[in-house]
């Protein structure tokens, strides 16, 4: 299978994470944002949204699809976890599992959206705000964002966001805090966030897929 | 159950729609974002991200919720589906369903969040871009968004987005097209996604579910 990905794209990095939770071996594919590579008419025509990750699964795992590419991180996330079973990556509890992916929404419609790469160029390209202004719109959001998150998730004490292992939901969160961390976002006022956070840079599979550990 | 909705949302309109494809019964609770009424106290403790929709399932139906609230119109959604399987919102092979969760995510990931009116306020309000600069944000999103859409939905030749019944893609496609005509935007260079727009504008889920249709 192969992932055409950008290190810092935090998309990307939620799908390395997933990967890496299943011991899934892939092959990484760079498409440089920053030289404009998701635009090149050859990425184009294996994804017509011109973003990061693309993702091709392996054809021997029996796949249907014809060596066509999958965009959205997190179709790509729930495609895996229905191949790959093992760890599941969703509580298998059908309000579990909506709550889990209510923390996960949150952050890929609510917050990152509004904060990434494309958003921020055309803030200060074709409106001209200035530096300062660009950060007070990214930490505007963020801050809306995390302010509840953090407070679901102190609605109870488990080591992760929806449980006692990393989901969907961390895969979300681990990015998001990298990101706002890049941007100078004072993160201490979310206590519950950074102790999740703790967690799971401490392991294998969050730490193979951050961005210091990719190919730039 | 009970939706807290407010008529022109996109995202409550969506789950409008899931609900009555289900053919469920739901009582609705109005939440106007004009009047600033999802940041109220009373819906802050409900919702901690002072958003809609926001959705209480039925306890009849065994649910494990205990009252508590499920925001995020995809977590809603998907939901339902897990909870009354029929008629399936989703195409059961995983290849397929993972194509057309990737066309929703396309269109709740990458082009609503970047319109919806919270996002426009900051716009003219703290940024003070005018009309036309507005206006401009909000069809450059559009357009990079249905260009993408459309090269998508235009590989089959299936009367709906992934197939011969309405899904998820339907769901996420029809308040999208409708936001984009209340902001004047042409969408002739989209005769696909209006094909499959004409076909579920006529279907009396979509048509109860249409914010005409609804109390202010």
């Amino acid at each position: 299978m192969k992932l055409y990905d950008y290190y810092r794209s935090s998309a990307s990095y939620r799908v390395r994470i997933a990967l890496n939770l299943k011991g899934l071996e892939y092959a990484q594919q760079p498409v440089s944002l920053l030289d404009n590579e998701q635009n090149s008419t050859t990425y184009t025509a294996l994804n017509p949204s011109g973003l990061v990750p693309g993702f091709i699964p392996d054809p021997a795992a029996g796949s249907e699809n014809d060596g066509e590419l999958l965009s959205q991180s997190l179709a790509i996330i729930e495609y895996l976890d229905e191949r790959y079973p093992e760890p599941p990556l969703l509580p298998s509890e059908p309000w579990q599992k909506a709550k889990c992916r209510e923390i996960a929404f949150a952050i890929a419609c609510d917050i990152h959206p509004l904060n990434n790469l494309r958003v921020l160029k055309y803030l200060t390209g074709p409106l001209a705000i200035d530096e300062s202004e660009k950060m007070a719109w990214y930490h505007h959001w963020l801050k809306q964002g995390l302010q509840s998150l953090e407070v679901m998730v102190s609605r109870h004490s488990h080591p992760f966001c929806c449980g006692d292992e990393p989901s969907l939901a961390d895969i979300c969160l681990i990015p998001q805090l990298y990101n706002a961390k890049r941007f100078g976002f004072d993160l201490s006022h979310y206590p519950r966030l950074l102790d999740i956070e703790a967690r799971c840079q401490a392991l294998p599979a969050f730490i193979a897929a951050h961005p210091d550990n990719q190919q730039p």
